[in-house]
């Protein structure tokens, strides 16, 4: 039977795990709470790629007293030799008498092991308490050891009237300065951020997280690193002077046949990877480039793009998630569309549920899924 | 010194002058209570346009007890016999010793006449006692008197991606039937809604109250009449056929020219009102048309219209409240735009200040006005 208690130091757990949202990729986020009874002895959540995992700090930070206590995971222990040994065998070494965890480990190969190991040492285990909440920590790292792809996030900034910029492409500033800060933190959770090289040439975006602007961002450990940038250029034209460029930590997508070409060869000249993928009439092989994204370790992708390759994500059904900040100003019937989406009748209409719906400074965020 | 019993006291008047939020026009909605300290006396409030005023129910209710008592109404007494007699008068002649008055009649001609009455008669005057509240009852009777002309509510139902209506004009249904219902009330509220003869030969509304769809409407009076049906169309091209010239009580406004020939002739045979307007290169000269529908007594007019008739009333400044109900869907970049407004640079972007935002059943209505 599950108690209140357990319920609570489940929470606490998950609390911790979102400390890492910053820090961890491609690492999955993940707390721990090591308590007796209503005592916690031992807290800790996971702050980066090779550091020491949440069961490992929180047994360290219980000592001896672990010995008969309960373990409170958001995920599965690991049972495997990684960058750091097995959190099942730590938990099993300290003594551990039973052991929660909210979720199981989403790889296909793994999930389940690090519990059996556990059961097999007499250790009790119960699954499932918070899974939802837990499962929250991770929706990309979930979704890649699922599928091999990242999960999705496309951010659009429109007006009430659905327009993202005037004919002439002027766009700034159609949103207020809340909205942009909240839109840094939404990049520094990302791992990788792509646009088109229409977007690159046209507004010259750096897509970087800019510390100072992110604000106070409380007990979160400090982000450890610039998302990846991430181009879907078919010609290689991205010049060298964009300042995507800037601070390395990009990728190309071109097509593979421009990969021999001059341009290509210049950015790679300049320390850029890329990589040649297929396209198709509407644009990149978004399929293709999902694969490539979720081999390079990318769970959460940040997708800002122009009103092309948003309507190509959309219209293939490959957007997780929408988030649409809404600024309460017409910006005429000239201006350009949200996304390039061309539906004929309204039963082709794109429907979405509203999973978040707040104020942020003037203007709303809304957070959309396909229903 | 005002109390916070007075002020309950004038919150009730408001509440009971809501009760004739749809059958008072062309009058304008009022309520009044009459008190000593805690004790409600009378109480009433004005229902249908040649019966009794507020005052006159409330005094009737409270009788002889109504001498030395204090009364509170959300409008100036009248001072002047028009199809009943003047309640400043009977407010003398009932011997009541206070009055609060939250707002002056918005009439220039007569405004202040009635409270000047009841001072000359030695009767306490207080006004301004929930003036905004008082005001919001009756925005349009305000700006009729001011200005001559009607208050604006322009209604729109947009997707997300700000679209209206499919490339094909295929648009129903956008929004749910809480949205539906919604406009029901909106409608009932207003003296006027006004479409264009394109909507019309597109859409074939009738665009009346129907009173099953209005649902429950507690404790308000019920609607006495159909909104007045106003088309502006030119040429009159309105096919006697169409469904919003069935029940009559429409008025058409064609060009000056239009008057002479023979489908204006025609509508008129069938008992339809037309009167000649200008007519400017971007459609109907929208001022002299809210100058005639003000001299109709039309307070608050209803815009259900398509992009180029809501575009002009936008581009022209001239409406008071937008009412756009969003659904969470989008159309896609073929459908129609929300209102035809052509804008250049992003300084000419519409700015809007949300009075009013809500979950309407699936959607969410927006109440807007220019800031």
């Amino acid at each position: 039977m599950i108690e209140n208690r357990d319920r609570a130091m489940m929470a606490r757990a998950v609390q911790l795990a979102w400390r890492g949202r910053y820090s961890t990729h491609p690492n999955p986020r993940v707390g721990c709470v090591i308590a007796r009874g209503d005592l916690v002895l031992g807290e800790g959540w996971h702050e980066r790629a090779g550091e020491a995992h949440a069961e490992t700090r929180a047994l360290s930070q219980a000592g001896p007293d672990a010995r008969g206590a309960t373990a409170y995971v958001t995920l599965e222990p690991c049972s495997h030799f990684g960058r750091t040994p097995p959190c099942a065998r730590a938990l099993i070494d300290a003594g551990v008498a039973h052991v929660y965890a909210a979720t199981k480990d989403p790889n296909p190969s793994v999930s389940g092991r690090g519990l059996d190991m556990l059961r097999e040492a007499g250790i009790r285990v119960t699954e499932g308490l918070l899974a939802e909440e837990a499962a929250r920590l991770n929706p990309g790292f979930m979704k890649r050891m699922n599928t091999g792809r990242p999960w999705v996030r496309l951010k659009m900034a429109a007006s009430l009237d659905g327009r993202t910029a005037m004919a002439s492409g002027e766009s700034q500033w159609i949103t207020g300065p809340e909205a942009r800060r909240d839109v840094q933190r939404l990049r520094a959770i990302s791992d990788a951020i792509l646009t088109g090289v229409g977007t690159v040439l046209a507004d010259d975006p750096s897509l970087t997280v800019r510390r100072e602007e992110l604000g106070d961002i409380g007990d979160a450990t400090e982000p450890s690193r610039q998302p990846l940038r991430v181009i879907a250029d078919r010609d290689a034209r991205t010049p060298s002077s964009a300042k995507i460029l800037q601070g390395g930590n990009v990728q190309v997508f071109c097509a593979s046949s421009t990969l021999a070409t001059a341009p290509a060869q210049d950015l790679a000249a300049l320390g850029i990877s890329l990589t040649g993928v297929a396209w198709k009439d509407n644009g990149i092989d978004l399929a293709e480039l999902l694969d490539s994204l979720g081999e390079l370790g990318i769970n959460e992708l940040l997708v800002e793009a122009g009103p092309t390759l948003a309507g190509t994500f959309i219209n293939e059904n490959l957007v997780d998630e929408l988030w649409l900040y809404q600024a309460p100003v017409f910006l005429g019937s000239t201006g350009r569309p949200t996304a390039h989406l061309p539906l004929e009748t309204m039963a082709d209409k794109v429907q979405w549920k509203v999973l978040d719906r707040r104020q942020v400074g003037e203007d709303q965020r809304l957070i959309l899924t396909r229903r």
